[in-house]
């Protein structure tokens, strides 16, 4: 199977988050790309990476920015492949600025936002594995297994 | 094709919202069903149509709730489609406490959130035909079509 | 006298505030259970606890949860023994999203939250013992003495 | 059956709010008192209503109050009967004052916070039949007979 | 000269906090009392304190309190003497719930607000100083005095 | 008796606001003056006004501001005569960013800061009505009546 | 003189607020440009616009967007020439969701950021005058007179 | 050249903030001065400093402060020499109240707001850069060859 999710992210620093989509990613056998692509630093990368996406065959992209995180919604304007962005928890605003910046996005161009921070990196990994699990069936029958495993360490750990 | 797309929101009064990711839905021809379906209020209701969204073939649900938001977080603890949530603005404190409640879910159980209100609704209908297109071209060629109407109005209409 | 109050919380990292409330089960001699329950990661556990609640002769349910908690809110959707809820301070928000999913719920269900983390879970304990007294004359005994006898504690300590 | 339930509330536009746990109590056919008492205004008639409450046989105190919201928090520190706080929605800031004064209580007094404005005040009447509910048969019964009813209007209502 | 200021604060983890207000009065000459008077644990002696006030011939009250603050605002309701409000820094919401408790109160009873935490309670501190000063012109001479000492400490150091 | 209050504000809109300030100060019998002076339009005429008010015989200060709301803090800095802030309500945050930029003075500077619009200013006026009447018996006396009026007005209409 | 200022907006419904850069700078007879360029849904217009501002002799680019606001972060990441950023007061969160996504940007591509609105929009096109007056006595003189007069236009008006 | 830009902060505390700024300074070769001036604790030196910038020749001033920050908007009220306003990360709020206090400026007097903490320090060299580089060919080629290191950085780190 081809690159199926492109990961990028605005900073190096954000790899510490990122790393958990990628964790998923590969528990789930999805074959992934990853990449530092900042919006702001480096536009044209940006807007080439995401022109590109779908032609290169990417059936998702994951993007994790912090602060004015322009970069999730950004990528979204430039291609029809879905994007979900990660807000990175940041230094002074704890990621309430990077979670606005990327959830409020005008009618028109969609960003699929999760949590902020380590939750939202690992959910970004599930959700992707989720969208190709939808039209792939190995894809959800891996993804339905970790959800029961999942599922089953809470019971064996449920009491007290 | 079959019924492609689940869209559900917690109250009749948020269907003024939500009817908005169906107007993107038919614009798109992506077969859709629409139900009031209340995390708190019929919540048995809710779990059976989470857990039987796989089987009848859906491909994307896209839940609507505001103020101490629960729908699409539950609907998705249900099932492996992915759940795309809408946060209805609310009359006390603007939908901030709808965003929270929707998007701040714990690593496991993903959902895609959109903006708060109208655009978010908008959104939540183009997201669903781009999760759907990423593997149907026809629905992704209707995707890329609507994308550069809209880059046209803006073009023609961006003097002032 | 059988179990009382039943004590859930999300998740197993959860219990160090939720302790607080089950100690203070412990200095009113009110009989209680605890267990983890997750409204995300199991769903079905969660339902048939609330749905069982009352038949088990349980009084109240305290149910501690961090981030979009909904944990509290679904378990009173389901049973009409009252809940009162623990916002757990999460890493990100420091809680605000976890006292906004509790504390929100739209008409129709109610949910008793207390103050986020550690004080909430002790008052959880507290408020349990209070609505058990309120019927209960040996509780309510309990009650008023450690109320008695924490504020002994500041007035004998109020000289600085 | 005598008055079971105190109502009281900051100010007298706050009845608007306040009018409708009072609507549920009725429903419930549970007997109350209503009475505007303010913590800053007329504290000595706070403090002698609190102070008296368990004697007159109340088993619940709701107090709704906006603001720098004392009225909950200070009513606890004067008895043992729990009691349900409303945060009324504030002109300024929505009534997120409201509910911090009211829910951010510190260990030892809690007080069985709501959702701000209209919701909250429903559901502390709500609340408050299912604490007594908890310990009459009669009340519980009507409070899960509602519950039923409120079900029963989503799901007659639910195809839009 | 007989004691001027009453210094009192809700928990004995307060006075941390509260001794910068202290320093300040110990500067500036002023003699004051410090008490812990907790309005929730100890109500009625924060009553008592407050109705007593005026007669032992307190100017001035100076009240931290931190979370759910209403000890400033009950102050203020039992007597006429002028009240100033530190809100202290809090575990979960950095003492955000601490100011609104404090500085929302209605129309009709004033609590004279001061910053968060440190600078807070000097400042308290100050302005104890500045009113009595407004009438007491050795108070007035050491306020200026030390006025003048900052802005000379400032200039002395303002290079880099 | 000469004038014993300035009250100054930022804007000839905040009259609106701050005649309620006034309305009290008539009532109480306390003489003021009352002036538009605009901390970042007028900032000379704002520095003349702080630093001739002791000589001028005033004994307290209000400043009303909106926004970056500069004015209380500024006059503050220059003069020694107590200031009390009114934060107003402003027009795209409600007044959150007034009440940040009056009540959070570093150490050394302090400002009395009330609510946010009409009850800060209501209670801008009490403040420093209860300041003088700390050092003024008929002030005082006056001080005290009022608030038996408000409290009797609330006892006589507590009946809903 | 060639065109020195370019005044940019994310969409046609902004331009109600950002008329009032454009009037100020007839004010100040700066001669500029204005367009509706969006940063989502002309991603290309916006680069190419931004990529040749500089070569068109631009001195300032003002823009102003709302909600997501990416278009001032990622214009100022293509171009060297000052960009000036104007929050749009948006309808569910006013603003602060703008303000927060233009003002937060990382180290390395500054935005100049004014306050949400209408006032922001005005000062975006003082601070234009301002920054070309810097090197330009002639505008340089015409923003000291439009200062002069709005402070003329207080005092005169200061008396109530 | 002589001196271009002035770097003032509010507390010789910020100074390992605006270090940042000046860093960014001597590598763009633009000459500055810094300097502590407190609005607070030396309004008079903070307005001799604001009133005579333009005529020592200053192009741009940049001012860092915390909480209560009104030096930016201060400086800007004395002087048509741009101002670039930094808001230091406050110990109690992180600098939200610092952001609202510079940036919310009214209409007629605006500050050049930039983001909280290190990150606007560092961004308000470069915007200093970048107003001066606007009219000097020298400066702003170095913007500009700086400008791409910071991207040819990130395209040498971009993989993972």
């Amino acid at each position: 199977m081809s690159v199926q999710v492109g990961v990028i992210m605005g900073s190096k620093s954000d790899w510490e988050t990122m790393k958990l989509a990628c964790d998923i990613l590969d528990e789930l056998a999805i074959p992934y790309e990853k990449k530092v692509v900042s919006a702001h630093r480096t536009p044209d990368l940006m807007f080439e990476y995401a022109a590109s996406a779908a032609q290169r065959g990417l059936k998702v992209i994951i993007a994790g920015a912090g602060g004015a995180a322009h970069l999730p919604g950004m990528v979204a304007s430039k291609t029809i492949v879905p994007v979900i962005g990660v807000p990175i928890k940041s230094s002074t605003l704890n990621g309430i600025d990077s979670l606005l910046s990327i959830v409020q996005m005008p009618g028109g161009v969609p960003v699929a936002t999760m949590a902020i921070g380590a939750a939202g990196a690992t959910n970004a990994g599930l959700m992707a594995g989720q969208m190709i699990g939808a039209f792939d069936e190995e894809v959800r029958e891996r993804c339905i297994a970790r959800r029961e495993q999942m599922q089953q360490a809470v019971l064996t750990g449920s009491d007290l």
